[in-house]
Parts: C-alpha cells; sequence; structure tokens
C-alpha cells in the first residue's frame, strides 16, 4: 500500500519557549529581491528566451524592485549572456543591484565573477547545502565536511572578489535546505562564513535561510528565523548581516512562512511575481506585499498594474494565473452570493459617502478597493442563480441607472434567479433589464394612461384619462374613462381616483422616483408599492415626464394585480357597473 | 491616486500573551467538513449541474468526507432538490452526515427543515455576520441587536427540529465575520447560542469559526482562535461544542490559518478540494491533510489518486488545477535544476537500498513518495538546458538502462544542455540516447573491432583483431591489424597491446560494466575511462558479448581522443612505422 502516512515522520520542533515574534507586528515592508529570473527560470518547461528575460527585467525594474537575481551564470549559458547583455549594454539603474547564483566550488565562482566583469555593483550568492539528507545522502560528508564547503566558497568570493575592486561587492550565503537543517548547526556553518567575510554594520553581508523544501507550518519556520537571529545578536554580528528568507510553498505557506520570518526578525524577502519557482513556486511577491499594503503598510512595490505583471509573467513562463490567485485572480473581486453582493453594496454607498471619505476602507468581503489595482468594481458582481437582491439591484443600478426600492428588488430577485436556474449560468445586466421590465412595467395593459389634468387648491386635484381595454368586444379595443380624485400629491390623487372608480380601496404603501442620468432630457424611473384591498402589488414605469412617470407605475401596479388576480383591482369585466358607459371610443393613438 | 495603502488599517491584534498554540503540534486529523457543494458551487460563473452535484457528491463519499454540506435549499430551488434527492433516493450513507446552511430567518429555516424532512441526520448550520461594518453598515444594528438575530436563530432551530423528531439533529452556529469581530463579542454571541442550544458532551453542537475575508496573518487568527476555546472552557462548555474553523485564502493563509488553528484547540475545519470557493477560495482540503500525511499523521481522507479529485473538480468547477498547486499539481512532483535533480537521484538510491526500507522517507527535493499520490516518479526529471548530470543519467537510467559512471555523465551533460539551449526547451529521453551514442559509442572508425582471442595463463593474454581506415587510400578501404598484450584482465590486456602497437601509453583509469535488462538475452553496457599519453578521454559501448563491450568502449575512446586530436591514440597516418605491413586486407565485413 503506497499511501500510508507511517512512512514519514514529523519536522523536529524548534525549542523557542519565549519566541516573541507572535507579538509582533509587521510595520514596514521588507528588502524585496526578486528570483524570477533565476529559481523561476530555472524551473519552466521552456527557459526564457532572451526576448522574454529582457521583458521580465523590465517589469521587475517598473515595479521597483531593487535586487534582481538574474540567473546562475556559471551554469547556464544563456545566463552568462544575459548578465553580459545587462552589463555591457548598461541596462542596470544606479538603485538596482544585479545578483548571481553560485555553488561554492571554484571553477563555477571564477566563471561567475567573469561574467560580472565591469558591473558597477552586484550581489553575488555562494551556498552549499546543509541539511542532514543532503549531507549524509548527497554529498557524503559529515558537519565539518559539509562547513568547509562554505567556508571554502566563502574565501573563494572573498578572493575573486579582490581581484576585481572597481566593483562594489555585497556577498551573500545560504544554508541551502536551512529549515530542515539542525538550527544550532546552521549557525555554526554560517557564523564560519561571516569569519572570512568580516562584515561590518557599514558594509554588511546577506545570510539567506532557505526553506527549499517547506516541511512544516509556518510557525516552526518563524521559531527557525527567530532562533537564527539571536544567535547572531548574541555573537554580536546581528547589525552586520541582513537576514533575509527564501521559502517555498510545498505546504500552501510560503507567503505564511515569509509573513512570519518577517515577524521574527528577518529584513529581506527573495521571491517571485506570482509565485512562480520550481515545483510547487517560490513565495509570491505579489502576494505579501499586497498583505502588507491592505494592512496600510507601504510595501515599496508599485503594483497598481496586475494585469500588465500577469501578462508577463504569463507570457514568460507559460503558466496562466489561477482565476483565485490572492489580490490578482480574475474572480477575487467577485461575490456571487446573493449575501455578499448585498453587503458590500450598503458597505459600499456608506464607504462613498461624503461623511465616510478619507476614512480607512472597510467594506465587507473586499478587503481592498479593487481600482487601487486598477480593477473597475463594475466587474465585481455577477449574477446567476446564487445571487439575491443585492446583485441584481447592483447591476440594475450600474448598467443602467436604475435605482430599485428594496421591496422591488425582493420582488425581483426570484424572478431573475428562476430565469437563472433555468438557464444554469450567469444572466446578463441587459437579460435582468428585460425580465425587470417584462414583470414590473406593465403601464400598457388592461389600462394604459392617456393624459391627465393636474390642479392643486389645498390639495392636489386630479382628472386622468384612462384607457382600457374593452370588456366585451374581442377587437382589441379600448374603452377611454376619465376619473378623478383628490389628495396630497398627484399619486395619492389617482389611488383616490381609482378607488372611486373601481370600487376597491387602493392604498400607496410606498413609492420612489429618481432620475435615470443628468440634464434636462433625462428620464425618470417611479417605483410605487400598493395595497389593493389588503394585498400588495409593486409596479414601475419610465417616462419623461415625472408626473406620467409616477401615474404609470401606479397603473402598472395595478395592471399586475389585475393579471395575477391576487388584487382584483377593477379592470375588464369587473369594471363597476357604474363605470360602464364609456366617455367616448377612442382609438389607441388618440 | 487610488494605489495608496494609507487607506488601509491594521488588523487589531489579538492581546494573548500567554498563548499555548505554537509549542503544540498536531497529532491526529481534525474532522472533516466539506463545503465544496455550498461555498464552492456559489462560487461558480455557472452552478453545477444536477450532474455534477452527484459525481462530486461521489467523489467526497469516496474520498472518505463524513460531514458535507450540500447547500442553501431555502435560497436555491437546485440545492432544495438536490437535498431532497439525497433523501429519497437514500443516497447518504450511515455514516455521513448532510450539513445544510441558513440565514438566521424565520421563514428560511422553516424551508430548510423542510427540505430534510425524513433525513435519518443532519447539521443544519445558522449564521449571522458579527463584525462591526456588518453591524453598522449592512445591518445597521447595534451589538444587542445582532446578538438577537443570533438567538432567534438558534431558538428557530430548536424549535423546528422539535417538529422532526425522527431526524437526529446537530446544530450549528457562525459568527460569521469572527475573524473580524471583537473577539469578546463573538464569545457573547455564542455563547447566548449556546444558552438556547443547551448543548452537552453527549449531544454537542458546532461552532463555526469562519476568516470569511482572511484579514490577517494566520497567527493572528490562532489567537483568536486560542482565545475563543479559552472562552469556553471558563464558561465549563468546552467539551459540549466542537469547534470548527472556516478560513478563505484572501491573504494566501487559508491552509495556514487552519493549520494554526487546530495547534489553537479546533477540532473541525470546513474547506473545499483544491481550495474552491467565494473570491480567492476556501481552505484547501487537499493541502491540509496531505501537510497532516506528510507529517506522519493519519489524515483521515485517502487521497491516494488526486488525478480522480482533479478530474472531477475541474470539471464541476471549470477551474484548471494550478500546474504547482501543492502536493497534486502537475509540476510538483518535477525537478528541473541539475543539482536538484542530482539530489534526488542520490537520495532515491539510498532511501530503495535494502538498509533503508522501512526506514522514514527522506528524499531531497520530494517531500513525499510521488507513488502515494498514484503518481510515477518516472515523470519526474525532465531534462532541458538547466539540467545538471544529474537528470541526464536519472533518464538515461529509466529509459533504457544504461548506468553511466559519474565522469560520463560529466562529460554529456554540457552536450545535452548545449543541445537544450540550441532548441529552447525539454530535451526528451530519446534525444538524450542519441546525443550518448554519437558522441561516446564511436567503436567503428577510425578503428574497428573485428575479433579477438583472449586466453589466460596467470594473466590474461589478449589477441585483437582492430580494421581501420586505410591511411593513404581515398577508397573507404580498411586495413587489418592483429595486436597483442597483456594485463590483469582483458582491457589492461588491451591498453597493452594498444601501446605497444601505437607507442603511446594507455592507462585505464576506470572501468565499468553492467547488463542492460535481465535474462541471457540481456546486452552490456561497458564505459571506459582511459589516460592516453595524459589526456583523459571517455567511451562507451553496448554488445551483447560482455568482453566484446568492454574492448569495443575502449575503442570508443581510442577512437573518440583521436578525433578530438586531444590524443594522438596512433590512427591512419600515425599508425607507426613497425605496424605498417597489414596483416591482410579484409573487407568490412570479414
Amino acid at each position: 500500500m503506497p499511501y500510508d502516512h507511517r512512512k514519514y515522520h514529523r519536522a523536529p520542533a524548534v525549542q523557542l519557549p519565549d519566541r516573541q515574534w507572535p507579538d509582533r507586528i509587521i510595520t514596514q515592508a521588507p528588502r524585496w529581491a526578486s528570483v524570477d529570473l533565476r529559481d523561476g527560470n530555472q524551473a519552466l518547461r521552456s527557459p526564457m528566451s532572451v526576448a522574454q528575460k529582457r521583458r521580465l527585467w523590465a517589469l521587475l525594474l517598473e515595479i521597483g524592485v531593487k535586487e534582481i537575481e538574474v540567473g546562475f551564470p556559471s551554469a547556464s549559458q544563456p545566463d552568462y549572456d544575459f548578465v553580459r547583455w545587462l552589463i555591457e549594454e548598461q541596462q542596470i539603474p544606479d538603485d538596482v543591484t544585479v545578483q548571481v547564483l553560485v555553488q561554492a566550488r571554484e571553477d563555477l565562482i571564477q566563471r561567475t565573477f567573469a561574467a560580472l566583469d565591469g558591473v558597477p555593483r552586484a550581489i553575488v550568492h555562494v551556498y552549499n547545502s546543509t541539511s542532514p539528507v543532503q549531507r549524509e545522502w548527497v554529498f557524503g560528508a559529515d558537519r565539518a565536511g559539509i562547513k568547509s564547503i562554505a567556508v571554502r566558497g566563502a574565501e573563494l568570493l572573498a578572493a575573486e572578489a579582490a581581484r576585481y575592486p572597481g566593483t562594489d561587492w555585497t556577498f551573500q550565503y545560504s544554508p541551502e535546505s536551512f529549515s530542515q537543517t539542525e538550527p544550532d548547526y546552521a549557525v555554526e556553518v554560517c557564523n564560519a562564513v561571516l569569519d572570512v567575510w568580516q562584515p561590518t554594520p557599514e558594509r554588511p553581508c546577506i545570510l539567506n535561510l532557505p526553506a527549499t523544501v517547506e516541511s512544516a507550518s509556518p510557525n516552526v519556520f518563524a521559531d527557525q528565523v527567530e532562533g537564527f537571529c539571536r544567535a547572531l545578536e548574541r555573537s554580536g554580528r546581528r547589525d552586520s548581516v541582513i537576514v533575509s528568507l527564501h521559502t517555498h510553498n510545498d505546504r500552501g505557506g510560503a507567503v505564511a512562512a515569509a509573513e512570519l520570518g518577517l515577524l521574527a526578525g528577518a529584513d529581506r524577502v527573495e521571491g517571485t511575481l506570482l509565485g512562480n519557482g520550481e515545483r510547487t513556486g517560490n513565495m509570491d511577491m505579489v502576494t505579501l506585499a499586497m498583505n502588507l499594503y491592505s494592512q496600510g503598510v507601504d510595501p515599496g512595490l508599485d503594483l497598481s498594474r496586475p494585469d500588465a505583471i500577469i501578462g508577463v509573467v504569463e507570457e514568460c513562463t507559460g503558466i496562466a494565473c489561477h482565476p483565485r490567485h490572492p489580490w490578482v485572480g480574475e474572480l477575487v473581486y467577485t461575490a456571487f452570493s446573493g449575501s455578499h453582493q448585498d453587503a458590500i453594496n450598503k458597505s459600499l454607498k456608506h464607504q462613498r459617502a461624503d461623511s465616510n471619505r478619507g476614512e480607512p476602507w472597510r467594506v465587507a468581503y473586499l478587503p481592498i478597493d479593487p481600482a487601487d489595482l486598477g480593477r473597475s468594481y463594475e466587474a465585481v458582481i455577477r449574477v446567476n442563480s446564487q445571487s439575491g437582491k443585492g446583485g441584481i439591484a447592483f447591476v440594475l443600478e450600474r448598467e443602467y441607472g436604475l435605482s430599485l426600492p428594496r421591496w422591488l428588488q425582493q420582488a425581483l430577485a426570484p424572478i431573475v434567479q428562476r430565469a437563472s436556474e433555468e438557464r444554469g449560468g450567469i444572466i446578463d445586466a441587459e437579460t435582468i433589464r428585460g425580465l425587470f421590465l417584462q414583470h414590473f412595467v406593465r403601464d400598457r395593459a388592461p389600462a394604459e394612461l392617456r393624459g391627465y389634468r393636474l390642479s392643486r387648491n389645498g390639495r392636489d386635484r386630479l382628472e386622468v384619462r384612462v384607457a382600457m381595454a374593452d370588456a366585451a368586444g374581442g377587437d382589441g379595443g379600448q374603452t377611454e374613462y376619465r376619473i378623478t380624485g383628490d389628495g396630497e400629491g398627484a399619486i395619492a390623487a389617482f389611488a383616490d381616483a381609482w378607488g372611486r372608480f373601481s370600487g376597491q380601496p387602493v392604498n400607496v404603501i410606498d413609492y420612489q422616483e429618481h432620475a435615470i442620468g443628468a440634464g434636462t432630457d433625462a428620464e425618470a424611473a417611479a417605483y410605487v408599492l400598493l395595497d389593493v384591498d389588503g394585498v400588495q402589488v409593486a409596479g414601475a414605469a419610465i417616462d419623461r415626464d415625472t408626473v406620467a412617470a409616477s401615474l404609470k407605475a401606479v397603473l402598472s401596479a395595478l395592471n399586475r394585480g389585475a393579471e395575477q388576480g391576487t388584487a382584483d383591482a377593477g379592470f375588464g369585466t369587473a369594471v363597476p357597473k357604474a363605470h360602464q358607459q364609456p366617455p367616448g371610443r377612442a382609438s389607441a393613438r388618440a
């Protein structure tokens, strides 16, 4: 049985009962180092072409990364050539430092310095692996033997650097597989390297701590980092060392490990854009930087154009960005669920209210304003069968300027939901508008508004001409009635008139009207909720004339009520006898 | 400027200086609850069809998930119908419990219980949102008002459940947006719910703590969970409550937060397969379970067929699994870098050695044996321009049974690398073999073995017939020589013979031979490293006759040396005068 957990043993925990990191918070961004062009490039089916490398280099500069590992020039001719191109074509800005990786071997180190000949400044990053499995099974060496490889590498770096005095050199050492190395031994090896390099606070070196393979939960890594930093403090060297992290994502925790490692005292983080890298990938710089950003910490990187990042990275790696990728995936500012849509809608209204402008962002389900990343919030809400009234309302308002009252949203939602269930997918804005018009703007039949006269004398007095389908005739003819009522406003007066005409009590429960768009040409949308003989029924209308819009909205509600049979609102054969003497036959166009 | 971190404020830290969780380890798997059919389905452009839901349900059963949230039946007709199908068609195994979600509203709760009518057992999961932004901006209610929604929901659940005594009910409450809720208030609301439900250790309820939007690093969530569990302990109710976690991945830390939350005392985790879910997705059960597995903890889920999981999930969600997805992505057991390939190769040899069988797994760069997940390690190593000798050697051994000595790997690697750089991609096994044969198996020209006679009398005495291209003639003719030498073995005797013949000293530095495959028909591969007049040159040959293979390997090395001019090994015009009397003209077939 191959699937058997008993083959594996637990990563040894670190003994650090007085750890400080869980009480700390991150208040500033780390130094960022990109390994996109090295670790990232090394993990691809097709290593990047020269053109792709140049594009990725340009992107990293644009984002503001200041330390960029560009390759392994001693092991790869394309990497060598790329480094030469950067130097000879003077592609390295004054505030950017290139970094190259090399194993602790003499021939490789010599070739590495040759590759860097003439560079103004550079980080030379030497490493060897220190974990027990690497010592015993890969290198066949004991602790002393592995340490001497590191020391020899450090010596070679110092010696080679002395041969190129025109360059401002920074040395970096990685005890590769640090997180799987005994903590005391990792410190011992690093101290031996420091003994060679003799860094000072003015000329520090970098010690980079890789979780080459992520093998424990991120708190264990943080313990390891804090333990390491404390050991440096004890030896009085903490100020002379930049502690750097290099995490991988084997357990899905690369970003968390880096984040907790920063709490634990690290100064610098190596990673890649969108987490490209060997196996499960490297630490994703975009996610970590946005995590800081969303907590009010300046990330020191300009990630405001994530689509440009995604475009270049996808092109260079041949791997598509996952639609749920934190912060930048195409679905991450999309709310499908009705309650989420509703809550987003409500909190956005508050957030954008004048009184809250300039206040810290707090919107339910949206950890940041998508606009920060060049995403338009317009793209956020999709309506499908899982969506409630909030999403529907949002779409109608965004696309058509229709701001439906809550009771109308509630009435529309199940209609949209049913349509979505039948189609099994997203309902687009046009379809939602169509459903709204079809179901709630019903001001043409059975009753239609032909004209009105409004006069005010204390109260509004309204005379309305209403045409209705003939009760008797089958020729589609209409009969026009003039009905009259009084009220505090036109709507109340119309309700009064209708009540007198039909004999059914009509009460206006709620009424809302708003302009659609701006200017004198703007149309008005009116929404009305009636109680017709004890049954609630909603209606809506759109008209250039605000009074007509409101009267038509009432008619829509009455027409709907009549049709649904929920409110016998006095149409057709139900028109009271008293009114069956028509005021005159009229054509539909009269 | 929209991109501005100052709009955001830091998530408030929890005051828990005596936290215990960082000192703990996870020794057993949590109770797993899948929300694939609810949270997962709710986040899709196209909600799943009935057929897709059934496939996903079957997959969850197969994996061994025992608690499955199947939907929001009061809000969605398809969810309602699916629940009815499960019940009426008796699709729920005896050891599996379905769970349904519902808001704390009377009509919805009633419809939810109606959906569950007749189910043997079920978890009814009621929630309302408790964070300040939800209270103030979404619900417009104060702490008391929001708490009363929760209490009312709890009461409604209890009342409805009493109406269906035939079902074994479990109640679950989520203070939605728990991680953004003031800890004391979350406890207050949950205690009020417990006051209604009065759970006991025999009939516990579930309190589920969502990081509805991930808004802080995972250690902060762990502090919140530990603080919550301690509050339950203080009120004497800890044993009556199953503390459940429900994390999201907005900061890329959903798995880490769940992992640390388990350390902090939680009993249960809600998640989805491969992390599908709203926005950045839910906690990925596969990753967390494999994290436990790889630490020797029985995950309680059978994930041995990840390709089946990926297939169903991709089909149901329409979202492709990322090739770097932890544990199961297509690239995660692939090593491109030469040093990684080399280390994997070496540690695998150790791991598979008899003396280490049954020992815990420890292989550099491979946190688990890919075979556990039905992945064949055969697929692991790809060779491209970044690959070193290790990967090349691995591929030749795996595909063709050719086990090259280290010095031959070193000689072959730059040839393969150059070819890869020229082609800009992966070099397949066939091409690597071709390069190996072309460059190192050179036993035909200038010199070719025609025959040999081997006799032993204390030492081997070897007489070899060697044919060589004519030095003078341009007709491609060959001249055959008989040369004779002595040595400890055939190879040494051949070197001796050649030395006498050519006048150049030939020493054998290393020699290896092995059978390719098994059985009497197996071919032999021989590899030889010579020192010819101070220059090292390698050669190889393959033959059914082991002696012929070794002699041909020597010839290959000599031929290569002659051709490269690095060793003037006595060919052609360089053949010493003493031997220019040919022993007889021979055809190529003689």
